[in-house]
């Protein structure tokens, strides 16, 4: 028996909005932890974020309207935290430690809101820009990109039918259950998802992190995902990011202290977090320029995260120079986390088995992998490389060069002259995925 | 388009069960705010509690199967307290109050589960009693209730067909709405929901609780539930029951300790709580008989929650007693809670507006009004008077008088004894409704 319910119905067929972020909690668990430190450490720095599709051929702009992108940004400024969350956040212990964020940031969080956003078109591409403090604007990175990533979805799959939709959904909730499968062989195996920036939806999101805790169980460590990880009890996991050393870098007064800013960064973060938070991210400015200037102390942290190199080379570059500080890898911790799919788990977990502690950040080929699944190719259901990164910071350009030079971003006088302090060694050129 | 998602219909039609309850916080504030004092003055004191069925008439075991039965009592055992819930019951904020459970009484609730219980049948009726420590038997009450009253809405549906059903919920809900209705003329009443453990089902429940977020406001101030609470930022109210009285009497070695165990238990309440939870349940045993000997410093509680006595003489009775000890009534709180709807709200709001506080805790008839809803009358959607008293402490009988005797429960020579210590007077006998 099949029937309608007609207030479900009249409901559905006459909302004004359907909310893609509903939530404050609903973005990275790393933006909160940094979000303390720059509350902490940087109050006044004001820097921009700014939106880059690094895949120029798909038009965003004319898959998505500009007037919803405009309702999802404006709906997502009117969240607050709920007191729920707030508690939550007081109360939950994280990496093992209780209170890791401080009163004082929480009661200034308790009114925290999304501050004021620029959006514009050109050349079938979104300008979205976000210009204020430091401590606001860096709020907007995951929602911003969530937002857009879904109204793309939405509007890809609105030319689809009922059971073409059907069908979709069943192929993509196989596809996921193949690889559960598949890393379900390796019990030693430590995965999480990192998959809120680019997913699908938040609602396949949802599925795809349950999915895993039924199918992978103690494999699954955990999301990076706040409100995921309070709904699901599960662990909200993730460090910090490449913001941290871009923005120090771009507040250096001479090329003396443009070269000591990675190391600046390390420094804070200390000062606030320890054990599993003391994760180096080696390569904003290139991890070969990285490794030869670190100070001896950043061999005691706890581990590293590779993001730009080929896993294998770059895992092994960090564990040789583990080996000339004389530190055992196998206390050591590599956190792999740029474009994984199951096969780059599977070889990257089997190369270093037994050699090093190992963690998978898993992302965009978790939430939004739906190649094959529509009943007809549609393009742009195919997830893009799109990021909102920090351009400025105090109204300096910021630059990132990364080991993957096609994930440089800045200004290209800017960029030459961080080559030049830091050096080119290393750096390659591969095609930006996700 | 009316379609099927195939996955849920097989789910839906293959569950082995759907638990009633779901969570532990899926009770009554007040049972939490007693465990507390329970388990800090009484941890070695053995309660027992068993379930009555006012309404014999109602014979709940030809209603109800008892596998069913057995199945949810099953189900709730295996509940125990999320790692969520014991960070918001930690970090929350009751009566304006924060940290009001004591961490070691919360360590000690982390491992808390439902203790056993003994379930048989005689006459129509479930004999149904828990027997161990108070501090375990007392979480039962409204577990228990809420599972056989779900249960034998579930029973009195099953007959329906799917547009049946579907007018039942429709009717029910117009019905709730029209209650907000009339209530909406008041601003200044302050009205809370009690209805969890006569609730239709938990579903309803949450429909009513949230219908009346949505339609009275300001005026709808906080939901006895806490799960409840918990998940729509309301407030979590409730304070004491009769079963603190019932085992200090029964504890009581002499008369004159008999007589003294309604104040002894306001002090030791006192001795954990203080300011809006100060409020006094004077009908145990006879409300008259309880104000004639009470102390001068009970007038200094906050207020009084008349349970058995008819609101408007019940309420009288008390303000002229604060009076005689020199209190203003307008600075009293009087809490009502017997089988209130619209219109006794309505007549005691109006009976006693400006002369002393109000608030009023809406049960059963908000809860569980399913009268004429059904398309044709199903008798057994009607709510019974069922309820799971302490009937034994320390394996001496429990009783209560209460204001009206028809709400009378314990063993026979037992309540002369009582009616010979605490007095007769101004009892009525008046027909338990719900």
């Amino acid at each position: 028996m099949i029937r309608t319910d007609i207030a479900r119905r009249v409901y559905n067929h006459t909302w004004k909005l359907d909310p893609i972020i509903r939530s404050l909690l609903d973005t990275d668990f790393y933006k909160l932890l940094m979000l303390q430190m720059i509350w902490g450490l940087y109050p006044d720095v004001r820097a921009t974020f700014t939106l880059t599709n690094r895949n120029k051929r798909v038009r965003l702009a004319d898959e998505i309207d500009e007037g919803a992108l405009r309702e999802q940004l404006d709906h997502a400024r009117t969240i607050r935290f709920t007191k729920k969350e707030m508690i939550w956040l007081a109360g939950n212990t994280f990496y093992g430690r209780k209170q890791i964020f401080q009163p004082d940031f929480l009661a200034w969080l308790a009114d925290f809101r999304l501050p004021e956003y620029e959006l514009s078109r050109r050349d079938g591409q979104f300008e979205l820009s976000f210009h204020g403090r430091w401590m606001e604007t860096t709020m907007w990175e995951i929602p911003a990109l969530a937002i857009i990533n879904e109204l793309r979805s939405r509007a890809a799959m609105r030319s689809l039918g009922p059971f073409a939709l059907d069908v979709l959904y069943a192929r993509a909730k196989a596809k996921v259950w193949e690889k559960v499968e598949r890393l379900k062989k390796y019990p030693d195996l430590r995965i999480s998802d990192f998959g809120t920036r680019r997913r699908h939806s938040h609602l396949w999101q949802r599925w795809c992190v349950e999915a895993l805790k039924e199918g992978i169980g103690e494999s699954f460590t955990g999301t990076s995902n706040v409100l995921l990880a309070m709904d699901t009890d599960l662990e909200a996991l993730g460090t910090n990011a490449h913001e941290l050393p871009m923005v120090l870098a771009a507040l250096a007064d001479s090329d003396e202290e443009l070269k000591a800013s990675p190391y600046q960064v390390l420094k804070d973060w200390q000062s606030y977090y320890g054990g599993n938070l003391l994760i180096v991210l080696p390569d904003t400015f290139g991890t070969e320029a990285f490794l030869r200037s670190a100070p001896h102390w950043v061999a005691e942290w706890t581990g590293f995260r590779p993001d730009s190199a080929p896993p294998i080379e770059g895992g092994e570059r960090i564990i040789s120079w583990w080996k000339e500080h004389g530190k055992d890898p196998r206390e050591k911790l590599l956190i792999f986390s740029d474009a994984l799919d199951v096969e780059t788990i599977e070889r990257t977990y089997l190369h270093f088995k037994g050699r090093v502690r190992m963690a998978f950040g898993w992302g965009t080929n978790l939430t939004n992998d739906f190649e094959d699944c529509a009943p007809s190719e549609i393009k742009s259901l195919k997830a893009i490389s799109l990021v909102c990164k920090v351009s400025e910071a105090n109204g300096r350009p910021a630059v990132k060069l990364s080991d993957n030079s096609e994930k440089a971003t800045g200004d290209p006088d800017e960029i030459r002259r961080y080559l030049k302090v830091f050096g080119d060694e290393s750096r390659v050129r591969q095609p930006v995925v996700v």
